[in-house]
């Protein structure tokens, strides 16, 4: 994957997807010691940064592969992302789900008009779903992150912002399985060679800062976060280029996640997910780090409960 | 107050406020069956309309007055503003305040340094502890609507949302004491001679609709409503300008105002008062008033307890 490749994803994506906006907070600023810029894909289509890499994905593949539609395991945003890029395209939507998934999430999906199948919770089930799916349709998978079509999709998130805010000292986002971090890396090492790039991560699915010290893929310690869209471990491919090009991950703590959700609520006045704002927190934590400069950030969706949201409140 | 007096506003208060964007949502646009542009006043510096207007009215003073300081009763945003308004202008504020605000509230207002004066919740205590401030400070009092520099202060927000995303076939903002509304009706009136003026209004605090009927200013036959900055009456001086211009004041009930809420929330990922949603819950009351039109709508502000939100939820 090069600068061409995300150039070329960003024009094949463009008239399906958003270019949001970039927000700043004078007063968040003045607690952080540094400029923030914030890349607001809560505002993005289907509420996510990953129709991005799932429509990239979608329009990678040649008219006959596409006309037998799109497969993923998934219960998150690149559910929503996969079901919405295939009723855009005019294609079936195939989605494997974990039984226990919240309904206002099984029903976004089947809202997209995807053919939803429940597998009990656990990877042995999920794929064996996946893999009748794809055996029975010939549907083309699109993996949640560990797709290097997905990737560049990602990666088109970072190369807005840089475009339409950069330069920056350094940059940030959050790291579940790396899709989107992996793409910030690429664009972001790009586009300004100099800058630092950051991966934020809670303390309680801490796999890549893990993996970063280990030099190979680990897994998390424990797993406990209301970070819901970080919990997937990193691919060799995704921890590959991570490791290549980030200076650090940050690890955040639980309440800083809420302090920090609390922030962007109460100063920003936009809806977030917690994910979103481990980036923040890290800042926030670190500031040493950043002081003075000038930062870019990822806010990566706005799918969230609000009754939810209140508990952490 | 005329077109040139709150053009003289807008320049007036343009350096210390925010032209605010005007979104636009096409799922909502989908439900309600026209084009709606909500212009984001939650977006607006200390997170609601009401700087314009107190900020207007303290730029309105001679530099001896304006040196003796700014004065109010309100326990909502315009306390707000005007502490903001004195704190940017480097003068005092002292805010009569009732004891049993929230303290998230008390603390948004010290926090911008005003002097704050608690007194019991009750009219009658509320003016005899402002008119003691007067009488000791000399400060110049800001009434929170029933004031021609704030109504030209408020005005400048239908202004802004006509320039950006106008012409429109009718406009609609929220009414509780009749400040933002009799500037909407007087900013509209002049740049679209021909649209509708609706005022959107709780079920639960609906003196305005009762005014507009009755031909004089009425009080509302019981006041209950989750929609907090609209818990004020009319004045004379409001009603008068309110009445003279719009087409009819569309009330709401609670649940209306609820699932308005959730939309706004759920659909543009932004945070809103319950205030706010008044005229989009009016809208989707009543489709065919609006059907296939182009509308703009004004969201009020922004300040809002998570926590508390979350039991409409």
């Amino acid at each position: 994957m090069n600068f061409s490749d995300i150039q070329q994803a960003h024009e094949r994506i463009a008239p399906y997807i958003h270019r949001t906006p970039v927000l700043t907070s004078s007063s968040i600023n003045a607690m952080a010691g540094c400029e923030l810029h914030f890349k607001c894909e809560n505002f993005q289509k289907i509420g996510a940064f990953k129709i991005r890499g799932g429509m990239n994905a979608a329009l990678s593949l040649t008219a006959a592969e596409l006309e037998r539609g799109l497969a993923t395991h998934s219960s998150g945003n690149h559910a929503q992302a996969i079901a919405y890029a295939a009723r855009i395209l005019g294609v079936k939507a195939y989605i494997v789900m974990p039984e226990n998934s919240p309904s206002v999430k099984i029903n976004a999906v089947k809202g997209y008009g995807a053919e939803v199948t429940f597998c009990a919770p656990n990877q042995v089930a999920r794929e064996s779903a996946l893999r009748e799916i794809l055996d029975r349709t010939g549907a083309a998978f699109v993996h949640p992150y560990d797709d290097e079509r997905v990737i560049t999709g990602q990666a088109t998130c970072a190369k807005e912002l840089i475009e339409d805010a950069g330069p920056f000292d350094a940059v940030i986002a959050p790291v579940g399985g790396g899709g989107l971090m992996s793409g910030t890396c690429l664009a972001t090492r790009a586009l300004l060679p100099e800058a630092r790039i950051y991966a934020g991560e809670p303390e309680g699915a801490s796999d890549a800062w893990h993996s970063l010290r280990a030099g190979k893929v680990e897994k998390a310690p424990y797993v406990d976060t209301i970070a819901d869209g970080l919990l997937t471990t990193l691919s060799e491919r995704t921890f590959g280029i991570i490791s290549s090009h980030v200076a650090d991950v940050l690890l955040v703590s639980e309440d800083e996640i809420k302090a920090a959700l609390r922030l962007v609520y109460e100063r920003m006045k936009i809806v977030v997910e917690p994910s979103c704002v481990v980036p923040l927190a890290a800042i926030l934590r670190n500031k040493p780090l950043f002081e003075g400069q000038k930062v870019g950030l990822i806010l990566t969706g706005g799918n969230v409960d609000l009754g939810r949201l209140a508990q952490y409140y």
